[in-house]
């Protein structure tokens, strides 16, 4: 292991950190809030402890495997534990852990909150926990490029079929340029949903903080009912397309922008995910007839609000779905487990590793009445590799483990009932905030003990890094030279 | 297709079913029941049925793969469709759909019942109702031996790895001494509960009816309050013992008779299924403390019984479970998704598949920190064909969309809660019988409309007959020419 350059490294990326405080800060300035104190403190805090680690010795040799993993799961460790100053320090969040699982939540885009009442907040607060949804959507985009793949785990590598070949693996040549073109995409949804709630009478402040939330697929608002404050179809479907928009893969909108329309049209993955959505939708639409009061259109609007925010794990909503019958309720319970693209803000599995398992099961099926016969898998037109696909398959049994291992462990720690320990578990580790029972839409995580907490500030982790970066830190062969 | 063959075959299962009425019809002699009738009929009917099918044109040629998958999907249709007449006859179920679900329930070892109060049958029904359930737990052990394989799908050909050439993947030479190493051990198990039953002074008759839905995995009893009924630890013991050694691969009972210790030793599954069982059992143990009256050894005995029980898929119950603490609940839920072994009576995903997935995952583990290195994988000290690897995991992801379609649909036509509806699904895609909700340890099937019901006992059939080869008949490509 290379400690010199991961701590330099990690060095780094607090005073990176440190500097993102500045936006909060010029809010709370603003605003003359009570918290201009506390993100002057946390910015200092957080300078010195950058600063110090940035005289960490250089030691010569390459950046092997072990140490990117290390970097990556120390740094969203460290950015969320920074995170918390702010939380801490205004006085807002007592609690290091409490202030620690909010920190998480809003960094890993998950959006699951121990508030209970967050409308007394000082702004410069909430602002700061909803701009780390933003921030850690721009950090899952660079793992999903630059450094997910050289682990050969993420579900970006999968899009490797995409392109002829294994050089030229990404959009562009360069990585730098790669990242420049996300980036473009991402800031150009923020900017362009900003403009689009402006426009529907949000003020300034709401429409950050609800952007930060929707294009970083986190789902942390300003009001206790989250969107549901905003009784504006406008805005139900404004906020809907664009979480429908960031859970699409970014390298689309860079073909797009290019006019390349066939590998759009081509694309597998966005044809299900939008598949998805659009069933979905329709589905919990009809069902919804006669249980809830309003015209079609209206039920039609919720109906794809609450799609959209489960299957892209942002978790904003706009109304108490578990007043909803027990099939909607059912299909929102298992879209907990679609997620977005790949290559997206979103987190959970991902409709690209369903589409893997969906190829697998009909390969088997050709072989039993075919065995002689050869066939490959394709996606997105192109062969996948085996490797690939072996990564895949893990990947999903990793999951589930995860899930089982959580839902127990939550089941035992709170003695709640198998929906409500199930749900918290998917919850979290899918990144999406909200579930059922005592983490339905009405509940907060405030009822869950401290344990508990940190357990599942561990699966918000885990989820959002994608399971092995996170996982592999705890085998024994990660730390043997 | 070979209609002719399939026909004539269906015709002698059918001619075997008819025979095997002479059974129940015993009882119902001995007892002077009112049901003697009712057998003598369906008896006829079955047999006037079966020897004209016996007259289709002797059609030349080989039974080639789809020949076979026929004959099993529409085998085990007609013997559960005839196995409903006793049912209709003798008056204890009017409805044809109950009576077919009550079948199919017992054939498939499911152990699912429509009945509400079972105790004033007609003591030959009761009797064929869990004779059903040895016959199917026979009926399986073909299957996974001989047919299933044919078609590269089924839990036991990944046994093949076992053995060191492609040709000695049966136990002996002979397809037919295998088939009788199988029934040996599973009459000698049979034999053994029911000396074990005497001895605990149960009377011949509930010590046969107890004996089949252990052995066969099932879970009929002839008792509404299953197990319960005998307030006796010895009982809970003996039960217990079979139930888990009705889970166990029965091959290996061939190599304990033949003094292969080394190779029961080697099995992974066996370790993993035994590890399993005493884990779970000991975790609900402890959660028992302070929840359920009565000494540890008593705990420990009701945590085992209900452990074994859902692990196996057998479905007994000796108390009201969903009493038990959120931990014991939930632990017994996901055993629910286990299964016991390959080549055993015992429904379920099985123990081996799990193996496999586990393996799947430390493999992909090893590969990010040593992409370089050459690795494969092993079960039982012996590696696994890629093509093994790929019908595993198909299987895993078939089961888990069968699983989740199976749930949407109760949810929709039920409208029950999500619990009630995915423990319905799960119970009956895995063999198992009783769930949580509405299908509880207090509940039955009596609740559901037709319409669930010929749903519920269809994913019965997909998962006795391990998915594919029900599955497949479903698809356009296997009546295509």
């Amino acid at each position: 292991m290379n400690y010199g350059i991961v701590i330099r490294v990690l060095g780094n990326l607090l005073l990176f950190k440190a500097a993102s405080l500045l936006l909060p800060l010029a809010v709370a300035i603003i605003d003359q809030g009570p918290d201009v104190r506390a993100f002057l403190l946390s910015m200092t805090i957080t300078a010195v402890v950058a600063l110090a680690m940035r005289q960490a010795p250089r030691v010569r040799g390459d950046l092997r495997v072990r140490d990117a993993l290390l970097i990556v799961v120390f740094g969203w460790f460290l950015v969320s534990s920074f995170g918390a100053l702010p939380f801490v320090l205004s006085g807002s969040i007592p609690s290091w852990i409490d202030a620690f699982f909010e920190s998480v939540s809003g960094l890993t885009t998950t959006g699951a909150t121990i508030l209970d009442d967050i409308e007394p907040l000082a702004s410069g607060v909430l602002f700061w926990r909803s701009f780390l949804h933003w921030l850690g959507g721009m950090g899952i985009l660079v793992l999903a490029l630059a450094i997910l793949p050289m682990a050969g785990v993420g579900g970006f590598h999968i899009f490797r079929a995409e392109s002829p070949g294994p050089i030229s693996d990404k959009l562009v040549p360069k990585l730098k340029d790669t990242a420049k073109i996300l980036y473009t995409s991402y800031l150009g949804l923020t900017v362009f949903q900003v403009i689009l709630l402006l426009l529907g009478g949000m003020s300034l402040y709401d429409a950050l903080i609800h952007t930060f939330g929707t294009v970083g697929t986190g789902g942390f608002s300003s009001y206790n009912d989250s969107i549901g404050a905003f009784d504006s179809s406008y805005i139900r479907l404004v906020i809907s397309f664009f979480m429908v928009a960031a859970g699409v893969n970014f390298s689309l909108y860079y073909a797009l922008y290019q006019g390349n329309w066939r590998r759009v049209v081509r694309s597998d993955e966005l044809k299900l995910y939008l598949g998805i959505v659009l069933t979905a939708t329709v589905l919990i639409t009809l069902s919804l007839q006669g249980h809830v009061v309003g015209s079609l259109w209206i039920r039609f609007q919720h109906a794809l609000f609450q799609v959209s925010s489960f299957v892209t794990t942002t978790g904003y909503t706009t109304v108490d779905y578990e007043q909803w019958p027990a099939f909607a309720q059912a299909v929102l319970f298992f879209l907990m487990f679609v997620g977005g693209s790949a290559g997206s803000t979103a987190g959970g599995i991902k409709v690209v590793r369903w589409l893997v398992a969906g190829k697998i099961i009909r390969h088997e099926m050709r072989k039993i009445l075919h065995p002689r016969a050869y066939s490959s898998l394709h996606v997105n037109g192109r062969p996948i590799a085996a490797e690939t696909i072996n990564t895949v398959v893990a990947f999903l049994f990793l999951y589930g483990l995860l899930f089982l291992g959580g839902s127990l462990l939550i089941a035992l720690l709170e003695q709640t009932d198998i929906l409500s320990a199930a749900s918290s578990a998917a919850a979290t580790l899918g990144n999406i905030g909200p579930g059922f029972g005592i983490v339905g839409p009405e509940e907060t995580y405030s009822h869950f003990s401290h344990a508990s907490n940190l357990l599942l500030a561990m699966l918000m982790l885990l989820g959002r890094l994608e399971l092995f970066t996170f996982f592999l830190l705890f085998t024994p062969n990660f730390w043997r030279q």
